[in-house]
């Protein structure tokens, strides 16, 4: 079973935490089954962080977590950081098969997104 | 004239602004002549900074400039500083309309373009 955790950075502004949590669930509605569960975690600041994320989708039952950074730059916490987190996850959880996907900052469709908002 | 300006944060590390710089150099290709003038500036730590930016716009006669929120949440950068900033441009500016785009973060193409990172 895959699971889909969506890392960010964590706020101390509660308000953007949830940003964070609406845009999971957002994803949970789009994401056409993929995953059969999603869910959010943070670097820092809020809570979940993410080994408790990765133990959520453990308890789900999950063999696959993909980790997504929501990030728009390879910063220090998104090449160093979540890396070292997540070795430690991998090694509490051996039968889990954890992956990092590429960070937001790196998806093509920027582009286009960020065209659309100028105009608005 | 109708001027672009992404504005970004800004990083102690170099390669993070580069990685902004190479964005903006994409949004110029795929802009389709919206914009003639399309260029970025940061917050803080690296150059140009917001106003420098702008004046950068109106140097290249630019009597519209889109300010262009390059953030995921609307944290107090988004809500307060960068607005302050350019408040203080518009001053500068009487000529020149300027108007701040809704930040990165509230697009829904983000939904999608998530979904698909997360297959890489």
């Amino acid at each position: 079973m895959a699971a889909l955790l969506l890392v960010a950075h964590g706020s101390r502004r509660e308000a953007s935490n949830d940003e964070v949590r609406v845009l999971t669930e957002s994803l949970r509605q789009s994401a056409d089954g993929q995953f059969e569960f999603i869910d959010c975690a943070f670097l820092e600041l809020a809570d979940p962080l993410i080994p408790e994320g990765v133990n959520r989708c453990v308890a789900a039952r999950a063999t696959q977590v993909v980790v997504l950074p929501y990030f728009l730059s390879a910063g220090r916490h998104v090449s160093k950081d979540i890396p070292e987190i997540i070795d430690v996850a991998r090694r509490q959880h051996p039968g889990v098969n954890i992956h990092i996907a590429p960070y937001l900052g790196l998806s093509a469709d920027i582009i286009p997104a960020l065209i659309k908002m100028a105009n608005k």
